[in-house]
């Protein structure tokens, strides 16, 4: 990696953390600047426009999830206890700094379009999917009912992971994570065979 | 109502949807004079400040929503009927221009102290410990199992909330509610005696 990437890579870890705080659109290379020292002019030189440093925050902390949640995830044993290392390491990392980033830019963009919102679109549906095809793996293995619905499956542990968040960073209610890992149990022995 | 209130309601009824656009931090006194055609200093002498402006709007959307969910839901058969009418209501609410503005705000703030997250807070205890009520009226109705956790349900409930909104506002996902229904039946399976 040379120097400009390393710097580069160090300001999007910031900007990924601050935008997790004060939202991808209350971000500006003003705030962005005093939080990692930089002058506003290098930082533009980097990023060109705030949409441009948006849609880079995103792609740089969506490998960050894809190396910390689904990664190490996908080496465990299929089935069940991949399903249960995918939940178990996105609580992880909704309990760092800011939360996940992306549920925060859900709410901020579903609204707003544009290729900001385009690029997170992408990457919910791909969660969504990973969440799918993580829960078929289970199904080939017989642990879950051949009839359970993958599909569902994903759409019912998202809002589990939302509430948590929401319980959790909003409310501030530290039994959010022992709630969400019963909903979790509830969600397994309802589809287990 | 006075010609004063009338107008300051219709403000608010124009701001509610605005916030759920673009968020409550996105929302200025600028371009709320321009989806209501009044003026900013008329603006300015209604709201006096944003922050003020934010929890007024919360304060008013409060309000709807106790009007169109919550108080509907309560005039119908206690236990099972009235979960089910509070859940139908809400659906409802959030098919709505701008969508839940309360799920959009608690991302949006959840990070950011001051006197409007604290309205916000208070008004989503006030939801969960709502739901969390009408969920007892059904253990005391014996609709379902003694030993089910009320505060659990209303956890699990906000999580097929969310998901739906997620899933139909980002995604634009048609099968959202449906899926939603599905995880709500599963949820009251399982709750059931």
């Amino acid at each position: 990696m040379s120097k400009g990437e390393a710097t580069r890579e160090t300001i999007l870890d910031a900007a990924s953390t601050l935008a997790g705080t004060v939202g991808l659109g209350g971000m500006t290379i003003g705030t962005l600047a005093a939080s990692t020292r930089l002058s506003k002019s290098g930082l533009y030189a980097h990023f060109r426009s705030k949409e441009s440093l948006q849609v880079q925050v995103l792609e740089h902390t969506r490998a960050r999830f894809v190396a910390e949640v689904v990664a190490p995830a996908l080496t465990v044993a299929r089935g069940e206890p991949r399903v249960r290392a995918m939940f178990e390491n996105w609580l992880a990392w909704d309990a760092q700094p800011g939360g996940c980033l992306f549920v925060a830019a859900s709410s901020e963009l579903d609204d707003q379009p544009g290729p900001v919102r385009d690029r997170l679109v992408r990457d919910q549906r791909d969660w969504l999917d990973t969440l799918a095809a993580v829960f078929r793996t289970g199904l080939a293995e017989g642990h879950f009912q051949a009839d359970a619905d993958p599909e569902q499956f994903a759409f019912d542990l998202d809002g589990v992971m939302l509430s948590c968040h929401m319980s959790n960073r909003l409310l501030g209610d530290h039994t959010a994570e022992g709630r969400a890992r019963r909903a979790f149990e509830a969600l397994l022995a309802t589809a287990r065979a």
